[in-house]
């Protein structure tokens, strides 16, 4: 702990002074014009994504196992949050940084995160938050319209009807994915004769009361991750997430998908329920946008659930341009949306719209104390209980930027993306290996002589006879598994140098398919990301390449001289 | 839409403008000192706990059904925020307001609130959040230690072992539940020969493995509504939940649990599988804490998990003197507790700790472009994916305030507590009707009369013949289904009447069990609820109460005079 800090006399009424917001706002003013300097200071900061602190060090700066026994003065706190915290953070809204979907966000976020923190608001109940209530339901009506595009009567009825809900507010995509597939997997076994339905008898007694041995959830290789964690939670077993692969585009395969359902159905030794089919709308990795009316009426013929993981790229319906892509959106029987990602609000808020009016309350419940079953609160209808006012955040962004203001927002997230494909090519070092719709680019480092010779071979496979085609094909794979520990130790030297930050991930639908490819994964969202930055970020990552490729080469060459 | 909104002229160069936190913060600083000019305005006003506005007028201010078109100017939405919803929010904070746990909050939580905003860490990720995730590591190990108190070599060990997690920060005390019981799910069907486990089986396939026809989870009537969501969410079946009864303080009765444990293990129509037993520190309705000892030496007996529900209990483990009614809470197998309540942090945050620092790899998970197998990242054993940098405000608060201060404010809710106790008592026209370990008040508003009558019922019942003490029994049910009637009427009331606020509950356990009784319920909390705040609040519920009375004394005399 910091040597200089001094203990403070504590007592009751200085503690009963910290609660107050002080008469003259002075003292806070000053802390927070403090506030301001320090964090404007940390953003312009020249140097690094992050600084240099290694993961070892920072854990030697928060290595107490005790909790501070006497108060310390604010100012003290705030001093130590300085050098400890802010000075190691990761600048996520700088323009280098393109790798997270986190990025920058307006400043004005901040004042209503301090306008949040200041009422306090508690979202589960009416008598904790009053008008937030109102503004959540007006938000949840605004995206539900937005996805759906029901009639105006029907929002008009519903919009502050407190008998159903027509969505959720979450803490993030994972709880939005979560609520739906508890939402199918109620619709899937519902009460029936003397069996009072899944939620009061649980899954296996569901199960063989229907005479299934399983229900299952299907979702392109693609899916988001918190999908089979919530199959597990809802106590179905993660073998029971079914992968459907991707075409070229990392779309689903719906004639694969297809043909699994239909294998499924045929199945004697046992019988399969499925619960959920699964659309995305803006796959995590590649960008990419299932087609969602085929799967609206492959899950309606299935009798599935239809639920559509939206988390990244939803807001782009705010733009009429983006809407063909997600043709069938509105045919989904839920949709998943996240705030923090492409409607730029501080991490993080879900949301989760049911297009039935009726279906949250498969799942409503109540109590005694809060949430009684007849009251307007909100709590009745969400996974999570305590919920702050989040949604006073994107209510604001819509007003402040506006459907307008997000399309240029895009427009210039797409022309980001375009332009770095644009330079990524004419380095000649480097190859994209995917076909985004939204703003997310997967490339590798490859030297053009290594690109040049994988055409070679591929000429060969091509037109040669079986076995030299055969040859050819294996070298092909030599030369990708080690271009893909050049690219991992690529990005661990770019994460080191620190000067520009992508991620960095794995796919198995490049035009390589099936072999795995480590690819980068860059993501163009932030405004701030203007072309000059891009094509820093391109020279740089050129000049650690070629310095790495050093140290390949040689392994490189022996594989194109190898003769079988 | 306010008339007077301007459309602002939307470009690219305004938009980016809003990314950037200004070179001179002067506009920034402008906004905030207008907002908390405003926010300091909202709290010092006078009247009630919020605006006149019943819930149908606040409807039709938000009853906007479309997404907003174009940009408005921050300060237009600013001075619509102040005028829709900061005008018509809940004044959580007021000394009036001891309705529910949602309380005041220090006012440098809104400054670190700031921070947490400005820094938009994501602490799903070390590459989003990298001194912020050694800060989550810091506090969890401080509440580990403070709950579980194993050895400091422990600490030293695993406070940054990144193999492992102590526990989890979770957006509040129902996923923290929600985690523990899949934890406990986890373990109570683990991979057995061919058998891979619930998680990647399913519950259907781990029951029948194990030979089992239910999993149940073990609770007092006193367990918060989340529990039965948890088991609902997990497949379990809410009929799974078994309620214990509670002895008259409000404790779950060990005797009956044993009782109950003991026929469902003589149960030979159904193998049950008990998954959990739920200790409460701290019950929602009644502010008591179970006898913990005995309930870890009965789930270790039963073989089952044993969680602590201490989402508001917990924290007064930081003062020694509370210490003791915690007894056995080191015996748990992982302990729920918020930040939001008794630590009087902002809206919403919880944490889930685990004694063994492996249990959470049980639901431990990892995907290609996050979260990789072998990295230090959070998100790792979270159920939630992003999550924010909440856990600055619990970690910064413990620092400023320190473990004495928040003995000081524990000291002054108990205070506060006792005094609302002695002047309901004083007033005559109250009864209390429980005996609160942690801050909580239980009664009723019930004419001195009355009281005097049923006392005298009660001789009667004690002392006269069957025939006569089944009168005077049947007589003090009929009175006291009327003060039922008149408390909701009363609480009614109160709500309208605005100048105070506590909530409402029914409970099976006061003095007359089994009969429900309908009462209020004071959470005494906030620091700047004074005694002189707590006298007007009496005597304002005396009057108004009173008022009430002369509606309802017709009836009581009726029932009074009946002779059978």
């Amino acid at each position: 702990m910091n040597e200089s800090h001094k203990l403070v006399r504590s007592n009751l009424d200085y503690l009963k002074k910290l609660f107050i917001m002080p008469d003259s706002p002075d003292k806070f003013i000053e802390f927070g014009h403090e506030l301001l300097e320090l964090i404007h200071e940390f953003f312009q900061e020249k140097g690094g994504i992050h600084s240099s602190a290694t993961l070892p060090e920072l854990s030697a700066i928060f290595n107490d196992t005790n909790i501070p026994e006497s108060p310390l003065l604010i100012k003290d706190v705030l001093t130590e949050i300085k050098s400890k915290i802010i000075k190691h953070s990761v600048k996520v809204g700088s323009p280098y940084y393109i790798g997270h979907m986190t990025s920058a966000i307006p400043y004005f976020m901040i004042l209503l995160e301090m306008i949040i923190a200041a009422l306090n608001q508690n979202q589960v109940k009416i008598e904790s938050a009053r008008a937030s209530s109102f503004v959540e339901r007006e938000l949840i009506a605004w995206v539900h319209n937005l996805i759906f595009d029901r009639k105006s009567s029907f929002y008009e009825k519903n919009i502050h009807n407190h008998h159903i809900s027509l969505g959720n507010v979450t803490s993030g995509g994972t709880l939005s994915n979560m609520t739906a597939l508890m939402v199918a997997r109620e619709k899937a076994f519902p009460p029936d004769g003397d069996f009072p339905g899944l939620r009061m008898a649980g899954s296996n007694k569901a199960l063989s009361h229907y005479r299934y041995s399983r229900g299952v959830v299907m979702v392109s290789t693609r899916g988001h991750y918190s999908i089979t964690k919530a199959v597990n939670l809802l106590g179905m077993g993660e073998s029971n997430v079914i992968n459907i692969p991707v075409d070229n585009n990392n779309h689903i395969d719906i004639r694969k998908l297809r043909r699994k359902i239909k294998a499924l159905q045929e199945e004697t030794h046992e019988r399969t329920k499925i619960i959920a089919i699964i659309g995305i709308a803006g796959t995590t990795e590649t960008g990419n946008i299932d087609d969602l009316e085929t799967l609206a009426q492959i899950s309606r013929e299935a009798g599935a659930h239809f639920h559509v993981d939206a988390a990244w790229g939803g807001p782009a319906l705010l733009v009429d341009e983006y809407r063909p892509m997600f043709k069938g959106i509105e045919l989904a029987d839920s949709v998943a949306i996240d705030t923090h990602k492409l409607l730029f609000c501080p991490a993080s808020m879900g949301m989760v719209l049911f297009r039935n009016e009726k279906d949250l309350n498969l799942i409503k419940h109540s109590s005694h104390y809060i949430i009684r079953r007849n009251s307007v609160d909100t709590g009745r209808f969400t996974l999570e209980g305590s919920r702050p006012f989040a949604c006073l955040k994107p209510w604001a962004a819509l007003k402040i930027i506006g459907r307008k203001g997000y399309g240029l927002l895009f427009q210039h997230a797409r022309e980001s993306t375009n332009y770095l494909r644009g330079i990524l090519d004419h380095c000649g070092n480097f190859e994209v290996l995917n076909n985004p719709e939204l703003f997310i680019l997967n490339y590798r480092f490859i030297p053009e002589q290594v690109r040049d010779q994988i055409s070679i071979l591929e000429g060969i496979s091509a037109y040669s006879n079986r076995e030299k085609a055969r040859d050819a094909e294996k070298k092909i794979r030599n030369i990708n598994k080690l271009i893909n520990s050049l690219n991992i130790k690529f990005h661990r030297e770019l994460r080191r140098d620190d000067s520009t930050f992508v991620s960095r991930t794995t796919l198995e639908s490049t035009r390589y398919r099936p072999q795995n490819i480590v690819v980068l994964r860059a993501i163009l969202i932030n405004p701030l990301t203007e072309k000059e930055v891009l094509d820093e970020i391109v020279q740089t990552q050129n000049r650690i390449g070629l310095t790495i490729w050093r140290d390949f080469k040689p392994a490189y060459l022996r594989i194109r001289d190898e003769v079988k």
